[in-house]
């Protein structure tokens, strides 16, 4: 039985390189585990000092990846240069001239999923991504297969590492998003540009991964509600902590009456839920399945080493695939028919709610009063005491009972645009 | 390509009755996700009251097991009936036979590793037992193949509920050991005989299994250093809550300087850290490796249900490796060289004392002499005042800094032997 499969790698950066080197390094020889030796047969990168950096072969090295893609020696393809273009032409190359693929890319597999799939199964050859979600955690084997048997019905996720530690950050050392941001780009935690995390579109391409293999149906990524972190403030992680909940930004796909519920907010959790111990840059997905029950999965999201057991162990998966002849034995997505999806202002949540308003007498009958007119009803209400002083804006802090999001939105409006409130009211909801 | 596989079930009690629920019921038809479809061809039982407890066709059901294994019609062989024998001879007859075989049965799988292992690969067949670590968790496929480029360097487990259960109800609802294992006994998580729960022995034939997969190595069940909980009070619970800990019973495995350490002990792990909000009868299995570094799987690691899914996603496993030819893709286990295994006497940890003495003058410093002459440097004392009355005896609580487990059972023996200490000294070593 063949033992050797060779390897070649699209993109040497800090994931590539990693991938290089485990491929080079001990991981050369899996053998003894795995009955399958990985061999790099070449690298594609733009950067012309890569065989220095990376310490290897000059000769294994190319700046053109369809170079790589023909290479006859190359039976696995690794995409590692993330981003849409070029990577999502050079996967379908690679399909198309019969290469398996092994990719890290959430968003391409997240905006065209169905496309890739569709080209690996015409080719048939194997497409696979554990890298795409929470890095070194095998999240999507354990839906795929570990779970097999279990209707999912529900799954939340922390799947940002760059939001989860700027919420820890804002929770656990008291900082303003400002200086957390800060702090979280320092140690490497945050890009320059970290938009895609904080505003959310990042968990939103994980969710769209997930919820596709746990419900077994195609999504739109814009079905997708999506809300990011940029505004929460210190303030808000404080009064949260005070009603015993942490805020962390959920990644949420539940079944509803037939529909599916898809979101990406942040979300109040209680203190006790183990998700709330999720910190820092720690990735967690709790899943509920019929038969299992609630399981849960925890690990580094991103980054160099974790994403490289990812990619390694697909890797793995695919080189045995080959040896064995059974291409094809797992599909990367399987869907039947397309469960809609339930729109934002139908679904119902308890809320947070702080008001920025003006001490005077009768502002908070009259929050109250709009609130009870759009069918929500208050669970508890937090007003601090201040210096008697007309103008110093004062927060009130309500907890509601569940009422749907359309009343909420509604009564937002109003709400604010009593004289006596000052700046938008900030809501988060609680699951 | 073939999409129905023929499944029989060997013991239809709990977990059995389950299996061939789900097999009967909506799971019947997993052919849209899986590609497969598992029918029930026979279910055997010495029950004759099988097929009106299942509500089945009576003709499904025999009390022979044997006749269900030589079924053509049975490809798959499902072993529910736990314990050592007949599953032994069953299983080994039915690997004989070529049929592949599921099982649910850790003390099987951990007492007879390689045996089981080495009929299935002369057989040319499947042996899996997910169903027998961790329940609903797919744990074992996460070592074998989703963390599969891993060295891994530690696993901590809290893999029986019994013991998790019992635990928790001393520590939150501060309930003595016997009171709380009345509980779980009425609750369902305790059988009536408790022994190899709460004796450790059932964690340990789970560590094996864990600990076989992690680092490749076939291990002696009687090599594992294993302690239970009955020696455990609810004082001991409440001083590791003043502590800042938590008691748990965990299983224990890391690589340490060639040697693996292997043990199964109540332990004390801090309150942050993520096991100890693992509560009640849930497991869960934290696991670090080389590459992917921290990773953790949690979720019911007992019961009707969870077991049934794993079982499940096994037989779905099976059932692609026929339809796809690829019989022995994963090996069931594989092992290097066997690596020697650490004297619990040479470990080193961090311990908690619980010493019971009479309340008169010097009997600290008489401690604190004899863990001074056995190199064991005290990190803090907690001796609470008391009313005056020296026949009370009066626990000294003490917490060391790193020591090695023989210095501290000398220790132990020379203190226990002081007249001003009543009882046995209780120590528990600290993660």
């Amino acid at each position: 039985m063949r033992q050797e499969f060779g390897v070649g790698v699209i993109g040497a950066g800090i994931v590539g390189g990693g991938v290089v080197c485990e491929l080079l390094g001990r991981h050369a020889s899996l053998v003894d585990r795995t009955g399958v030796t990985l061999s790099l047969k070449q690298v594609a990168d733009i950067d012309t000092t890569v065989a220095d950096r990376l310490a290897i072969e000059p000769a294994l090295v190319t700046n053109d990846a369809r170079t790589l893609i023909k290479n006859p020696e190359v039976e696995i393809v690794v995409e590692l240069i993330g981003g849409e273009q070029p990577a999502k032409d050079l996967i379908l190359y690679a399909l198309s001239k019969g290469k398996h693929v092994v990719t890290a890319n959430k968003l391409l597999v997240a905006k065209h999923t169905s496309e890739l799939c569709q080209a690996a199964e015409k080719h048939g050859v194997e497409l696979r991504f554990e890298a795409s979600v929470c890095g070194g955690v095998p999240i999507l084997k354990a839906l795929r297969e570990g779970l097999a048997a279990n209707r999912i019905d529900r799954v939340l996720g922390i799947v940002n590492g760059t939001a989860n530690y700027i919420l820890t950050q804002m929770t656990h050392a008291n900082k303003s998003y400002k200086e957390a941001l800060k702090d979280a780009q320092e140690n490497g935690f945050a890009e320059a540009d970290p938009s895609l995390d904080v505003e959310g579109y990042d968990s939103a391409h994980k969710l769209k991964i997930i919820a596709s293999l746990a419900f077994s149906t195609d999504i739109d990524l814009d079905e997708i509600y999506v809300e990011g972190i940029t505004g929460i403030t210190s303030e808000d992680a404080r009064y949260a902590s005070e009603l015993g909940y942490v805020i962390k930004l959920l990644a949420i796909a539940r079944r509803l009456d037939g529909e599916l519920d898809l979101r990406v907010h942040p979300t109040l959790v209680q203190q006790q839920f183990l998700l709330a111990d999720v910190s820092n840059e720690y990735n967690a997905v709790y899943i509920e399945g019929d038969v299992a029950g609630t399981t849960m999965y925890y690990g580094k999201g991103a980054g160099r080493a974790p994403t490289t057991s990812a990619v390694l162990s697909d890797l793995i998966d695919v080189a045995k695939d080959i040896q064995f002849g059974s291409v094809g034995r797992m599909k990367p997505f399987v869907w039947g028919t397309k469960m809609p999806v339930r729109k934002i202002e139908t679904v119902e949540n308890r809320y947070y709610m702080r008001c920025t308003t003006v001490d005077k007498p009768g502002v908070l009958g009259e929050i109250c009063t709009i609130l009870g007119r759009n069918n929500i009803s208050i669970a508890s209400v937090i007003q601090k005491a201040v210096a008697e002083h007309v103008e110093n804006p004062v927060p009130i802090v309500l907890m509601t009972h569940t009422c749907s999001e359309g009343d909420v939105q509604r009564a937002m409006q109003q709400i604010d645009a009593l004289d006596s409130v000052r700046d938008k009211t900030n809501i988060i909801r609680v699951e």
